[in-house]
């Protein structure tokens, strides 16, 4: 069987990873040059809004799926007449639009920070007085890793921040004195079943998730689950599917989620018994789910901006290199290391050494 | 770095996707047309003999290692001329003769069933005076999966063993009424630190692996690896190396070694915490080793002749399919699965499940 991903990033390329063992070959389509993916399935080099490639595209594959949220909804479209697509389209486009995902949150009992929408200066105005601040400005699409954000702390921030934001359609959402970030992945199979990974702790950097690590048993485990469970199923959902929560005074709330695999599920290649990548392509092949259950306790730093030296990071015990094959840039993942050990101390001492690292090696 | 591998079986492919999260690039020389390593990376199609072929293939390497056995000598040397080989040759050359790899065993203090040499018909029927019946006369070189054996139960048998392994030089060897079949697989680094993995337990058929299982915490341990130390120490070794034992009467003998990464540790994927694939190219690439801890329980079930149908083995709790993207035919290696579970008792009933899907496919 062959997927068709439309991306071309380190998500395809663990996507196609984690498939060939099972044999599901991967065939990308994206429009950059450079292709990390393309070291792991073959790959179409074109635009999004090509038709007669994403034509040819869908030919050579039996089901379609995504690794980027940005991809437009109009090149799923055009796959979805011949092969189909999974997650279905309606997951992407809510994704790609804040105000649509607050109120899709909204509309299923799931908690998120107070916001307002801003479409113009004056709207920004009056919902600094509505909201209060310290505030967020975001922009309604295509904003990431923190990108296409601005934080309010005094009127005087209105123009700037309204600016900062390219002058676009965005939301503005109360400043929220978090505990910790966290999120839940799940996976939705062809047949409805539905099952969780272990709850994930995030800590970001300047936007950037820096360390992910996998919480067993965690006390909001089952609360997470039940917010991501009304979400797979509105969405008639295939495949993994990430939500991002604050946990604020001791209450989880929805910050966005993601209709793909997701940088804060990468400790499950080590960490659980079958990896979201995995699980994303046997949802969307069709095929029966495998378990998410943790095996032992594991954790994630990603590099940013450079890699350390290979030698460095295996010398640590239990780790294990995930290389993209990128170029530095700063500010660009271009890796990330795993640790995976029997108690969760040693994982966090090792997540300390791996940090080292990661901090000398960014740029 | 690139590793240059001679042989493209599935031993290769699955060392080339161990490499890639680490952006270890493996290239290929084996002289089978149709080859399941060439979907994990380049591949030189030549003969072993081929010197022209060898050069080219050792200009675009750094080091080279080797993922069979029956490799001409000739063609690691020619290779060593321009880049390291590892393991040594030397490794390879005492695997590729019984009486070689007997006498090393002896020359270690590491016990081995009683044999004797056998070079003609009249040494055969000296040699069954000498060890007694039953034995199992083995040709020298190049037999694997009970290939080039024959068993003697009476002097009768002696002119059809002898044709049956071809009138070529061989050894007959005691029939050991043996309890179990045990492997230890070692790998040692370039600085000579050594680490071994759990023992296997293995159950063949037709003299073809057929079930691997870890044995975490197994009373013969400590024997199995002061037997493979010594081994590896004076083979000064880089890689992994497999060491196939029989347990009679409380007590371990050696079978044969194998000079690469082994059948029996393809539950190392899974069940360890880095694969024996992972520390293979660790070890040949000058880099620190990986620990070879036990990760859970697991098992592995050889599928030979044909694959079943891959939705059936995902439908099993904890199971990992491994496909060769070779085509089916009698007695051949065609995939393999892993079954991970937290308990001993969980492994056991869904290697069960494992083994009937196997039979049901097997040709």
């Amino acid at each position: 069987m062959t997927i068709g991903i439309l991306g071309c990033g380190q998500l395809g390329r663990m996507l196609a990873l984690a498939g060939r063992p099972l044999e599901l070959d991967c065939v990308f389509l994206c429009p950059d040059e450079v292709s990390c993916a393309a070291a792991a399935g073959e790959r179409i080099l074109a635009d999004y809004t090509d038709a007669s490639a994403l034509q040819n595209f869908a030919r050579k594959i039996d089901v379609a799926t995504y690794e980027f949220e940005n991809v437009p909804v109009g090149a799923l479209e055009t796959i979805a007449q011949d092969v189909p697509v999974r997650p279905k389209i309606e997951a992407l486009s809510t994704g790609q639009n804040r105000l649509a995902e607050k109120r899709l949150f909204e509309s299923l009992g799931i908690p998120v920070p107070r916001y307002t929408k801003v479409d113009s200066v004056e709207d920004l105005a009056a919902a600094v007085e509505e909201i209060s601040l310290p505030a967020v400005l975001k922009k309604r699409r295509e904003g990431y890793d923190g990108k296409g954000q601005a934080v309010l702390h005094s009127p005087k921030d209105i123009d700037r921040a309204w600016e900062q934001v390219g002058r676009q359609p965005a939301i503005l959402e109360a400043f929220v004195e978090f505990e910790r970030e966290v999120s839940i992945i799940g996976v939705r199979g062809l047949d409805g079943s539905t099952l969780f990974y272990p709850l994930s702790e995030n800590v970001h950097h300047q936007g950037i998730l820096r360390v992910a690590s996998s919480l067993v048993d965690d006390p909001m485990q089952a609360q997470a689950e039940a917010y991501l469970d009304r979400l797979l199923s509105r969405l008639d959902y295939v495949g993994v599917l990430a939500l991002e929560l604050l946990q604020a005074n001791g209450r989880l709330l929805a910050n966005e989620f993601a209709p793909r695999v997701h940088n804060s599920g990468h400790w499950t290649i080590e960490g659980a018994q079958t990896s979201q990548f995995e699980n994303h392509l046997r949802a969307v092949a069709g095929l029966p789910l495998g378990s998410t259950r943790a095996v032992e306790h594991v954790a994630m730093v990603n590099f940013i901006g450079g890699l350390p030296p290979l030698a460095e990071v295996l010398e640590i015990p239990g780790a294990h290199m995930h290389d993209y094959g990128k170029s530095p840039r700063p500010g660009r993942k271009v890796g990330h290391a795993t640790v995976r050990a029997a108690s969760r101390r040693e994982v966090k001492a090792r997540v300390a050494r791996l940090c080292a690292l990661a901090d000398a090696a960014g740029a």
